[in-house]
């Protein structure tokens, strides 16, 4: 089949990678339309390794389910964590963090920047026919921006900055608008300003925003400097959400932590039946965001468009809707 | 009076220093006992911007407090945060975050190891007779600790690592016991080990800690390494409390931190009135920490004590108990 392929660093468009092959309990999905995320270019750098097919947000048909016909061609987004369900993390209720997990697309698993994938058929979620493509393919990014609402308690007088307007960053801003949170931006780029206030969202400058004293800030640039910045706008008592990984070490005041008693939260993956839910009632549309569809054989292009700066959300075509 | 005075990273033991004036609400203490903490030594070393006299820990007897005589002669310990009661963070219901706060000996007031410090009255907590001075001069750390179970709920099977085992390291370790929790320390001196050990805590080496398994692990090394340790032992989606200050900037890998959705809690100063509660209840009697007692003239000889390698707490006496 056609795939993206990484290897030391190389990312190159191959058309003859093997057809995955199917373990018991799995499913294989088609690729109907894939979305380029930060981690997938970060994987590139060279970052975190990983060598095989990259990509993790998707949208595709169930075209084997072995012991599962009833489930054939149905459209599908997926949960990236594929789990063991017998380690002391998913005994604990924490599958995500499975000890065995492999990560579609990361971390021992090819992803979706092929023909076709594989994942454990509990982690398919069904499309209702209602939400097209462009917005299902949105599910995993917009998973993990409901996981911060998940795991931080919001006051509606809470006031809320989210630093990085890059695409995770805008997608959180838009679904903390949506849940009615006082939710400011700091955008680098002017698209991403004029995206951003379109929707409504109050934009500042890093010179206006005021130091220690918002109640949440949410890290979503994944540089050690926007994460510095990002802890010196915490009020004392107040939280440092982290939505991004770093490459390598980042350097921090831990003193500020430890004396204005700050809460850092790490975050990551998130809710996709909730995501699923976001996308059917129509809370977002979050097509507003993509920047450019380009077919697979384009996807070095494609990748290169997604580090473009400001860029919203490049997508691959992969197959056929139908 | 007599003093400690900090000057330019220099210690000295002074005769002459000028009494202290009284302000509004403020009361005259005559110290008696004052215990030397990791954040004096700190301040010695120039880790933090000090001039003027040390020490925050102590026990002593209010000598003046103008409008307030029925208060004169009680013994008492006192709460380090002196707070304006008006800012955002005192409205709040944050008044250890006071944003114009000043800290007894540790930013912008004199403090205790001199012959007589200043507190407002409001900070200041009755002593009973029943808790000699040499456990009541450990209020203060020991809320210290106790800020732990306030900041974190605790379950009784969750396994807690406490990392650092010098003079806070050892009390929080205490505390935990007494409160029923299976908390293990990593000491690293025999003197710590011994002691730990004797209190009926399971401690283990470096090596023996088990990477990534702790439901709950407590940073009190005050060193970057340390605190890289420490994360290290947090099990996927567990808690890392920081209870030590930190000098300059400390490096870590913060994409564990958001990968393995770890919560960093900064946590410094705990409830006096609880800490007072136990020593009146006998659950715990700290002056077996005791390494040693000197007389405030003998202050740099007793510094130097208290930064000895896995060195108890050092007392310096300093009036007359009566």
């Amino acid at each position: 089949m056609k795939a993206l392929w990484l290897e030391n660093g190389v990312l190159s468009c191959q058309a003859d990678v093997p057809d995955p092959v199917l373990q018991p309990g799995e499913a294989l999905v088609r690729i109907v339309l894939a979305g380029i995320c930060n981690t997938d270019l970060e994987l590139v750098k060279g970052y975190y390794p990983f060598a095989g097919i990259p990509g993790h947000e998707f949208v595709g048909r169930i075209e084997k389910a072995p012991g599962n016909r009833e489930r054939l061609g149905e459209r599908v987004v997926g949960s990236i964590n594929a789990v063991c369900h017998q380690c002391d993390m998913c005994r604990r209720g924490l599958p995500s963090h499975c000890r065995k997990r492999t990560v579609l697309g990361i971390d021992g698993r090819n992803g979706v920047f092929a023909g076709y994938t594989i994942l454990p058929l509990e982690n398919l979620l069904s499309v209702p026919e209602s939400v097209p493509d462009i917005n299902a393919v949105f599910a995993e990014p917009l998973a993990a921006s409901l996981q911060i609402t998940e795991q931080v308690e919001i006051n509606k007088d809470n006031r809320i900055m989210v630093v990085g307007s890059g695409k995770l960053g805008q997608l959180i801003s838009e679904v903390l608008l949506i849940e009615g949170h006082k939710a400011e931006a700091v955008p680098k780029y002017l698209k991403q300003r004029q995206r951003l206030e379109n929707l409504g969202i109050t934009c500042r400058s890093a010179d206006e925003c005021l130091k220690s004293s918002y109640d949440l800030v949410i890290e979503a640039t994944g540089s050690p400097e926007g994460l510095e910045f990002a802890l010196g706008l915490v009020r004392p008592g107040g939280i440092l959400l982290l939505k991004s990984t770093y490459h390598g070490k980042a350097n921090l005041d831990f003193s500020r932590v430890v004396v204005d008693e700050i809460t850092i939260l790490g975050s990551r993956c998130g809710p996709m039946p909730k995501a699923l839910k976001y996308l059917v009632e129509g809370r977002i549309n979050p097509q507003s965001f993509v920047e450019e569809i380009l077919p697979l054989e384009k996807g070095i292009e494609a990748f290169a468009r997604a580090s473009g700066k400001g860029a919203g959300k490049v997508l691959l075509r992969i197959g056929n809707p139908g």
